[in-house]
């Protein structure tokens, strides 16, 4: 078996996220898997670096497969890579793919991810960026960015992000997150995470805390709280999918 | 009678253009003109800087209107603004709102217009970018960016540019460009056009042509006998609507 590496960029809005369903075909993994399927002519099975909710967006998912079909040297794999931007929809494009060792797995062998959240700021609705940013409307006025980032800093390091995350698994709820930057590029304040992993709405469920905090609605002090109960009401509001891009997948 | 200047933002893959038709209600100006009028309880028609196409943006495009309202101080603006947002489809977005001059038209008191032509580079067609970029596919890894900028000098300054476009107009085609001036921003190559007016799909056919001489497919001679002879048929393709926006007018 060969084992292939791809980069893939999507648009959420028109998906039911990344994960294969069994009550739709609208889903990321099952638009590519069909797509390969058919240009290898066996069934692929396609591992994502981590799931993607419906509405959220990607410019670095990466994805691994195994195919008994040697798809061999550069130009053979650019040519298969060119058939399957052909035959995917616009909003989903396949921007690199590599041979990688038989024990690569996205998912597994990830070392760090990079989400990014993007809030709108103008004092106006968002046209281009409509469907890619969270817009606050007129309480972006109230909005302190200064506050937003001293939740970040209790954010930062390892810690049980149960109450921040709608994950029903019993494994481990722990995660680090090794960064939380803030950048402003125009009208978009983008919100930057890098972890080693996020639970379900971690990211989201973060965002929409932080915003509370900012907007002045919520105390910092009830981070603590949320952290040592684990309770996902004490927390803030799951922030809107489509304001979130998985950006990168480090390996 | 007040007058009222508005500047637009639109994404014009949906509408059939900005200018009012008889065929169809699915223009920029209708649109406006309709939420406008309803507002204000009164027929209202809108005077725009240009027309643009269908299928082409706008960050700023410029229009006036004259209302025997009294709309009032900035507040009371705020709140028209506000209004007419609400009430807008959510690719077209009024950004501000200004009282002017009664002699003030938004295309006869134009001093410069500003269009964006965005061409794709990456190697790999977009995705978030793909209603606002011309993909040449392929092509793109023998367009000469250098030979498009020595098309564009001959381009500069006035010209009969009855050749460069599809203008009907028994008026004069005499035009002045006052620049034109190259971007690259990661994947996407800029061409900014500046100047007092530009004919009926002047840009996308002075892109057309600049593209096929940076792809090797046009001599650079053939510029001067299409301004000579004012023949369209002796100059390039016009170029994807979907690759052009309207910038911004200065007055």
């Amino acid at each position: 078996m060969n084992n292939y590496s791809i980069v893939i960029q999507y648009e959420g809005t028109r998906y039911k996220g990344w994960q294969r369903l069994k009550t739709t075909d609208n889903t990321i993994q099952q638009k590519l898997e069909m797509v390969l399927g058919k240009l290898l002519n066996e069934k692929i099975e396609i591992h994502g670096s981590g799931r993607t909710d419906a509405g959220v967006h990607a410019r670095g998912q990466v994805a691994n497969f195994k195919t008994e079909k040697a798809v061999g040297d550069a130009i053979k794999m650019q040519f298969l890579l060119s058939e399957m931007n052909r035959f995917l929809p616009e909003d989903i494009v396949v921007v690199s793919m590599d041979e990688v060792d038989d024990r690569f797995h996205a998912r597994l062998s990830a070392k760090q991810k990079t989400y990014i959240y993007q809030i709108w700021l103008a004092d106006h609705p968002p046209v281009f960026e409509r469907n890619f940013v969270y817009d606050l409307g007129q309480r972006r006025d109230t909005l302190s960015i200064e506050a937003m980032k001293d939740a970040a800093r209790f954010f930062v390091g390892s810690h049980d992000f149960k109450g921040f995350s709608t994950d029903k698994t019993k494994k481990s709820t722990l995660r680090t997150i090794d960064e939380i930057n803030f950048y402003k590029e125009k009208d978009i304040l983008k919100i930057e995470f890098k972890g080693n992993g996020f639970l379900y709405n971690m990211v989201r469920i973060l965002v929409g805390t932080m915003i509370e905090i900012g907007l002045g609605e919520r105390h910092l002090s009830t981070i603590e709280n949320i952290f040592e109960t684990g309770t996902r009401e004490l927390a803030g509001e799951t922030a809107p999918a489509k304001g979130l891009y998985l950006e990168s997948v480090k390996y």
